[in-house]
């Protein structure tokens, strides 16, 4: 069967802001705190997941989470009002590209 | 400025057939038939374009590239109709996505 993906990024003065990677790491933050569960959702390393919490809020004049090392959870994140904002405006788009996707794929020739 | 980007992926059978990049490759081969212009084009080296060129045959009954290795133009490329074909496709689908990005660019609230 072939299928037609669309990925989702968000782009701020040409700076990526949001990918479905980030949006996926914040929004399993936003469940459960943990960086720890986060890397394994997204099946990467611990430490690729700190960096790509360096990488969110680089550039942003307000975080989109807080960072806190160690414990026994293995270092968590929460994260802000202003990343709740953006992650929920995301999935919103998202919800947008779904609808468009599905009848894109009804209609291709491949 | 916030501005969302859509990318294009089509898949077969949960495989990437075509992506943003192997389509422009695909395109540059099209209009030149050189690896080196290609790579320079997509920013990336040789070597990689040549292994792109390997995952974009991978698993099809048909090819949608001929290769040759070395000469004057270090190595060159020939689309298939039937890479021509999926390429126009292609096109085909970035144009209507393009479309639908342009309105979601001007409903956003980021």
């Amino acid at each position: 069967m072939t299928e037609i993906e669309l990925l989702v990024n968000v782009k701020r003065d040409d700076n990526l802001l949001l990918t479905s990677d980030r949006a996926q790491l914040l929004k399993i933050l936003s469940q459960t705190g943990s960086l720890l569960t986060a890397s394994k959702a997204l099946n990467i390393s611990y430490n690729k997941t700190w960096l790509m919490l360096e990488e969110l809020n680089k550039g942003l004049s307000k975080p989109l989470v807080y960072k806190s090392r160690g414990g026994k959870g293995g270092g968590g994140a929460t994260i802000t009002d202003y990343g709740q904002f953006i992650l929920k405006e995301y999935e919103l788009i998202e919800n947008h590209v779904r609808i468009f996707v599905n009848k894109l794929n009804t209609e291709i020739n491949l």
